[in-house]
């Protein structure tokens, strides 16, 4: 089974479809949508319609007032999609920089307030884009970094969190803790992570990027201070994201410049981008208990099949029926070198990932699954499978198809390596 | 006269278009091209080639590698247009995150290297983008801002930066000083800094967002070490730029998290709005001398002709046959406030700008200005008109037949106001 070349799009764009639809199906069986999803056809229309126009939305000119009556369109829908208002939505160039704004801005707002609080508390399963910002101020602010376990199944310890803030809130700027993490799709318990907090009126982040449009997120409701999201990973564009952040956040900025969203994020807004990510959100939401039903069950039967056909894979992070993202599954498999298994995969023409896009060609194993307590040796073979949009039985068929070869090749390929290690030594 | 409403985008997309055609012509005569110029057809047809495909740049499936496969292909012909290697483009999201980027990630690469280093040079003319990161470093990070003195036409003194580099080079972290101003046109003598900071082995910075696709610009030929260009000055979509550097320069990353970019620009790589930007560069950098041309002769005409309309316009910024941008042209208005020119030319379908477009709704007289010598009183009547790729004669014609009645108005507003704050004090 070999896949087809990767050509040039071939579908036309038409804003015809229906407003899911995505702009086309991807080439083989791609299983990897959480490190980006098709964006669809709604949203590309929307930025053409936008791109066609011209003016910068920060002109006092008719042409400016245009754009900017987009931005605010947009940033109004997607206030309503997530259950925020629209003066707490600050567009970013995407999640990483949104992460970035919260963690750092957070901490040097709250530090300006009171030099004592450097204590910067995160999950130790954080997407990078939180834990190295974090890091960064470790080494340039004097910032302290506390790593919070998480259990066997990738979810935060609370009593450890309570225990950390009873013996250290004074000296604490903030906490992030993602809502959903985007390697073994655990659903964080935010909601007590609130409730921790308030007492001592520290404020959370959380980096909701993976849980928008798999499972229900309200801004407000939450509770949390400040929250991240991003465009391309519910089908809109790559380059735009937000933070939504509570108006009396101390928030300082991250990028400095013309003083655009209320002066916490300078650049030219990207009024094309804004509107895709608008109408990307408000469909993604709109749908949501349809798509993760649908999701869920395609899923389950994945998880199922994998391990008929696979017996020795092993199901990381909660179970299905749990706290977890529907589109989600992960595996170990034993013996097996993750990268391994994803060009094997690869050439039989299903697409997956070892964990996180970001960390993709980094030879370590998964921050993630080490703080779940996964032996190294284990964590090496770990394989991602994510659904989206696009996803249908079809595309799990040839998974289970390929998967069985694929194993036995790469655990031989492991073994051979395992004995020249050993040869070595 | 009256601006026709500004409505949706009414021209359907073609990629069939030539190379540099724009999307659509704006509505009316619009002469703020410096503050965003129209996409071109080209670079929105590679927009959404590209955003059709599915894959993240940084997966190591096939679907990512195709992604890839387009960010480099950018890359290098956005390296190619510009004189630079490959390998020294970074590519942000825009102009401000680049200028952030220079600024604040070879200041803090500096003086990781020796701690003395807390100068930044900075001409007084900068754009926010570059005056704010440099502040923000004088108030949270130990730097000491210099502002380098500009003669009356926004040329930057040599002298002074000569001076004061013999008396704190080893203080010195890093030089910036922009390719051409944003406000009056003026290019400055980027060469002779670097001539100027080469014996002390001082890293040196140039915004360039205004100078790529009007005048000559070669990274390598340049001798800067580092060089901040933007998409949509040049026809590309809003929301992507570069900060071209030179791999030997000390460089801290700004957004940290994936580590893409050679680790100092994390963050999913926007493939789709990085490949219109290669076009854009392309073919704007490619038709230089034929559009320079066109530009330069419109411009002459409308100085004339301003001159003509409005007597008592006195024109800021270099002779039009000086160092300074063809397609910019700049003058204040004696008894006007911009704010009120700008008004009333749009009300007659004429869009321009008091200056940049980050700064617009500012009360303030532009820095830029003052740092020139111009009284403040006279810096308050300020406009700018800067032509593109779509901009005719009728632009110009537009203007100059507006321009009496639209002068004399808003000199008796600033009359009655002037009246209005004498009597209140």
């Amino acid at each position: 089974m070999t896949t087809p070349p990767p050509g040039p799009a071939r579908t036309p764009l038409t804003a015809s479809g229906a407003h899911g639809e995505p702009t086309r199906e991807p080439d083989g069986a791609y299983l990897d949508h959480a490190a980006t999803t098709p964006m669809s056809a709604a949203a590309l229309a929307a930025y053409v319609a936008e791109a066609q126009r011209t003016g910068n939305a920060s002109s006092l000119h008719s042409a400016g007032r245009t754009s900017r009556r987009a931005v605010e369109e947009a940033r109004e829908t997607l206030a309503k999609s997530l259950g925020a208002r629209p003066s707490e939505v600050i567009f970013t160039s995407g999640g990483t920089e949104a992460d970035n704004l919260a963690i750092k801005g957070i901490f040097w707002g709250r530090r300006a307030q009171d030099t004592r609080r450097t204590r910067v508390l995160v999950s130790a399963v954080e997407h990078h884009a939180v834990l190295d910002p974090a890091f960064w101020l470790a080494g340039h602010a004097g910032a302290e970094i506390v790593l919070l376990p998480v259990d066997g199944e990738g979810r935060l310890d609370l009593d450890a969190l309570r225990a950390e803030l009873a013996a250290h809130a004074a000296e604490t700027a903030l906490i992030s803790v993602m809502w959903a993490n985007n390697e073994v799709g655990t659903i964080q318990p935010v909601r007590d992570v609130v409730r921790a907090a308030r007492p001592y009126g520290i404020p959370v982040h959380t980096d909701a990027v993976q849980a928008v449009g798999q499972t229900e997120v309200d801004f407000a409701e939450s509770g949390v201070d400040a929250m991240t999201v991003s465009a391309h990973k519910l089908g809109g564009p790559v380059g735009v994201g937000a933070l939504l952040a509570r108006r009396d956040l101390a928030l300082d900025a991250v990028l400095h410049g013309g003083g655009q969203e209320r002066g916490v994020r300078s650049g030219t807004l990207d009024a094309a981008s804004i509107a895709a990510f608008g109408v990307a959100t408000r469909h993604a939401v709109g749908c949501l208990p349809q798509r993760a039903a649908r999701l869920r069950a395609l899923r389950d039967d994945l998880v199922a099949r994998v391990g008929v056909a696979a017996p020795s894979a092993v199901l990381r992070g909660p179970e299905p029926a749990g706290d977890r993202l529907p589109a989600n599954a992960h595996f170990t498999f034993p013996g097996a070198e993750g990268d391994s298994l994803l060009y094997l995969l690869d050439s039989a023409g299903v697409q997956a990932s070892t964990g996180s896009a970001c960390q993709a060609g980094v030879p370590q194993p998964s921050h993630v699954l080490l703080a779940m307590g996964v032996p190294e040796a284990e964590a090496r073979g770990a394989l991602r499978f994510t659904l989206g949009a696009t996803s249908t039985e079809a595309d799990v068929d040839r998974l289970v198809a390929a998967l069985p070869q694929v194993v036995a090749r790469a655990q031989a390929a492991g073994l051979v390596s395992g004995r020249a290690m050993g040869g070595a030594s």
